[in-house]
C-alpha cells in the first residue's frame, strides 16, 4: 500500500500556533517533522521534538512521549505511527483543549540547538540521479558515460556514519593524496577540489532481519522520512583513490544532513510517478518492480542550492542562488526500489539506517547538483553577483540546501534547510 | 611509541586456571582477550569476559568492572588499559589471593555464547594483501594486475556494520543480479560464485575528534585488538556491480567475525618488519612512514583456513584444511598506517570501530585466503580429501579460520577461530 491522503493534510487546518499558518511556513500543521533539539548553549541530552511555525513541541514535556530515542520512535509500526501523527495534528489545531497544556512545551525554534536527527547505524549513498551520472561519466568517459549496469542496478556504497552532521555543521577542508593526470608520483596536501552534492537522505523506519529481504510492495512501510543531505565531496582525492573499490576518504570528512525528518506521512500529497524510462531502456527486474511504484514511488520536491562566501558574509551580502531543480524526473530509482534492492541479498536494515539518493541534478545544465557538474569539471568557472569566481569551494564558503512541496490544492510543506562552511 | 613487552608476557607465568598452562592452549594468561559472553540459552545482555584456558572470567563478577560495555572498556586510555591488564595477569597467577573469589565468577566456555565482541559503528575494510591484490587483478587485467594508486594508497572503503556476526553465524546464499559476460540482459538468483575472504579485524580503542587526523606515530595507540575475520563475498554479484562505486550487495549479507578481542599489549611479542618494498617500489608518503613503523609496525600471525562440507559432516568427517599462511610479508600495510591513512582527511574514528585488513593471501598459491585465488576463477576446481570438488562455497559448506601467534621465546598466542556455515 502507499500512504493515503487523510484528515491530517486538509488544506483547511490550523494550529493554535500562529506562526505555523503563516502562507510559505516549512511547517505547517500538515507537515510535523521530527527531530531532535536542546536549549541552545546547554549541554544536556537531546529531546525528540516536532517542529510548528517557528516552535519546538517537546513531547516528552507534553506527555506524548515518554522517552527520548528517536531511534525507538522510527522502530514503531506504521499503524502506530499513524496514530502518533493523529495525535499530533489533533492536538496541535485550533481550538484544541490541549493548547493550554502544550503551550509550556513549546521553545521558540531561535532559542534551540538541533541534532543530527537520530543515531544513524549505518549509511548507504545511492546513485540515483542519471543526469548527474551522466554530466559526470562524460567527464571521464565521453564515449560511455554510463556504465552498463546503470539502469539494471541500483548503484550504491556504503558511506560514513560516524562524520555525519547537522546543518551548522563546519568542517576543515581535507587534506590528502591526490596526483595530476601527467605526474609521475602523488603529493600530499589540502583538497583543491572541494565540492557539495545536493541529495536527499532517506531515513529506514522498522527494519528486517537478516537474511529476510523486503519486497518491492512492502518497502514504502519500512521508510520513515526525508532530510536534505550534503554530500561534501574532494573531487581531487577521489579521481586518485577510487578504484578499484570506490570513495573513501574523498566523501567521509563530513556528510552534512538538515535537522527535520519529514515523515513519508507528510510526503503523501507530493508523491510523483517513477522516472519515466525512454524507449529502449529495460524494465526493472521484477524484484524492483510493481504498479504502486510506478505511479506513485517518487517525490516531488523542490530543492535550490545557495552559496554565500566568507566576503559577501563580510560585506552583508545574502546568499546567490546556484541551483533551483525538482526531484521529479532526476532520480532514476525511487526509494522503495533503494530499500528492495538494499536487502534483495539479505541485508538488515535497522531504524535510522540513512539511504542517501545520490547527487539530483535536473535535465537542464542550471539544475545541476555540483559544482563539478556547474563548472564542468573545473574548466567553467561560474561568476557570483559580487564579481568572485568559482571553480571549486574556497575556504569560509557556506553552502546551503534549501527544499519544499508545492503543489496544487495541497499545503506547501518545507523540508527546512542544511547549511555547512568549509574552514581552512 | 610501540607497545613495551612487559612482566605480563613472561614465558614462566602460570595461571592458576589449570587449562591455560596447557601447551598449544590458544588463551594463557599471556594472552587475555577480551569478549562478550552470556550463558548459552539465556537471553540475557551480553557481559565482559576475558577467556583464561577453556573458562571466562566474568569482569563483573569478579569486580573488575561495574559496567557491562565492552566500548567504554576500549575507550580507555593506554595507561588505563595496561593497568586492567596488569590487574587481570596479576591476579590469574598460580598463588594469587583472588584465586578463592575469582573462581566463582568463571564460566566453561563452552557452556557460554559469545556476541560480536563490541558495538561496531563502522566498519572499513582495507585491501592490504598485495598477493591477493595482484591474484585478482591479473584475472581482470592481465596487463596491470596492480592499480596505479596501490603502492601509495592504502585502499579502503566502507563496509555494512548491520550484518556483521560472531562465529558460528549462518546465513542464507545471497540472491542478486548477476550477468555472464556474454549475456545482454543480467538475471537475478542465488549467487553461484560464492566465497570467503581470509582477514584480521583490528579494532579502534580511543578514537579523534572530527578534523583532527591520527599521526602514524600516535595510530598504534589508537589500537585495540585484533579479531579474525571472514568477509563473505559473492563474486558473481561483485563483478557486476562494482562500477564504479565498489561492492556493495556482494559483500554487506554477512560478515563473521571471531569473538575474542586478542589485545594490542598481548600481541607485543609478536611484532615484525613492516612489508620490505621491492626495488623500484615507491616509499610511503611522510604521513605514512616512521622509524617504529617500518621495524615492528607488522604482526607476525599464523592463519589457516578449514572447510567441512556437509557432505564430510554427515559421514563424521573433520575438516579439511585448504590455507596455512602468516601475516609477514602478506600486507603491504600495517595496522598504524591503516588508522593515519584513514584520519588524514580528518574523519574520525570512534572506540570499537572495525577496520578489516583485506584478504591476507601469502606469496605461494596455496596460501591464498579465498577461493577466487585458489581456484583461479572458478576455472581450476580444488579436490578435497573425500573427493568432492569445489570452486566456490556450496551450501551446507563450514568455513573456518584459525589464527595463532608462535615465536621462540615467547608463549604461544591463539586468536581463537572464526566459523560460519552458508545455508540455501
Amino acid at each position: 500500500m502507499s500512504f493515503e491522503i487523510n484528515a491530517t493534510h486538509g488544506p483547511s487546518l490550523r494550529s493554535w500556533v500562529a506562526t505555523a499558518n503563516v502562507p510559505g511556513c516549512d511547517f505547517p500543521i500538515q507537515n510535523l517533522p521530527f527531530g531532535r533539539f536542546r536549549p541552545a548553549g546547554s549541554k544536556e541530552a537531546f529531546r525528540i521534538g516536532v517542529a510548528i511555525g517557528d516552535r519546538v513541541l517537546d513531547l516528552e514535556a507534553a506527555h506524548v512521549l515518554e522517552h527520548s530515542d528517536m531511534n525507538l520512535v522510527m522502530s514503531a509500526s506504521p499503524a502506530e505511527r499513524a496514530a502518533l501523527r493523529a495525535v499530533l495534528s489533533e492536538d496541535l489545531r485550533e481550538g484544541s483543549p490541549k493548547q493550554k497544556h502544550w503551550q509550556l512545551a513549546l521553545y521558540a525554534q531561535a532559542d534551540v540547538e538541533m541534532g543530527v536527527p537520530c543515531t544513524i547505524g549505518d549509511y548507504t549513498d545511492f546513485y540515483t540521479g542519471i543526469h548527474h551520472a551522466t554530466t559526470v561519466g562524460k567527464l571521464f568517459r565521453p564515449d560511455q558515460p554510463l556504465m552498463p549496469n546503470y539502469k539494471w542496478v541500483p548503484i550504491g556504497y556504503h558511506g560514513r556514519a560516524s562524520s555525519i552532521g547537522v546543518s551548522g555543521q563546519r568542517f576543515k577542508r581535507p587534506m590528502g593524496q591526490t596526483k595530476a593526470a601527467d605526474a609521475e608520483a602523488p603529493t600530499f596536501g589540502p583538497s583543491k577540489r572541494l565540492d557539495y552534492e545536493l541529495e536527499l537522505g532517506f531515513f529506514i523506519g522498522q527494519g528486517n532481519a537478516l537474511g529476510e529481504p523486503i519486497g518491492i510492495v512492502e518497502a514504502e512501510q519500512h521508510l520513515f522520512g526525508v532530510t536534505l543531505l550534503n554530500d561534501w565531496s574532494a573531487r581531487d582525492l577521489q579521481a586518485w583513490e577510487y578504484q578499484p573499490l570506490g570513495p573513501f576518504l574523498s566523501k567521509n570528512f563530513a556528510t552534512t544532513l538538515s535537522p527535520w525528518l519529514v515523515t513519508m506521512e507528510a510526503l503523501a500529497p507530493f508523491r510523483a510517478k517513477a522516472f519515466e524510462r525512454p524507449a529502449g531502456d529495460p524494465a526493472p527486474l521484477p524484484y524492483l518492480d510493481s504498479d504502486v511504484n510506478r505511479h506513485t514511488g517518487a517525490l516531488d520536491i523542490t530543492l535550490e542550492v545557495w552559496l554565500q562566501t566568507a566576503k559577501m558574509r563580510a560585506a552583508g551580502e545574502p546568499a546567490t542562488r546556484l541551483t533551483r531543480g525538482n526531484t521529479t524526473q532526476a532520480a532514476y530509482w525511487t526509494p522503495a526500489q533503494l530499500v528492495a534492492h538494499h536487502t534483495v541479498n539479505g541485508c538488515n536494515l535497522q531504524p535510522g539506517d540513512l539511504l542517501g539518493s545520490g547527487t539530483l541534478s535536473g535535465p537542464e545544465p542550471d539544475q545541476a547538483g555540483s559544482l563539478l557538474e556547474l563548472t564542468l569539471g573545473g574548466k567553467n568557472p561560474i561568476t557570483l553577483p559580487n564579481g568572485e569566481r568559482r571553480t571549486f569551494l574556497e575556504n569560509g564558503d557556506t553552502l546551503t540546501i534549501r527544499g519544499h512541496c508545492e503543489r496544487k490544492g495541497a499545503v506547501r510543506i518545507g523540508l527546512g534547510e542544511v547549511s555547512g562552511t568549509v574552514v581552512g
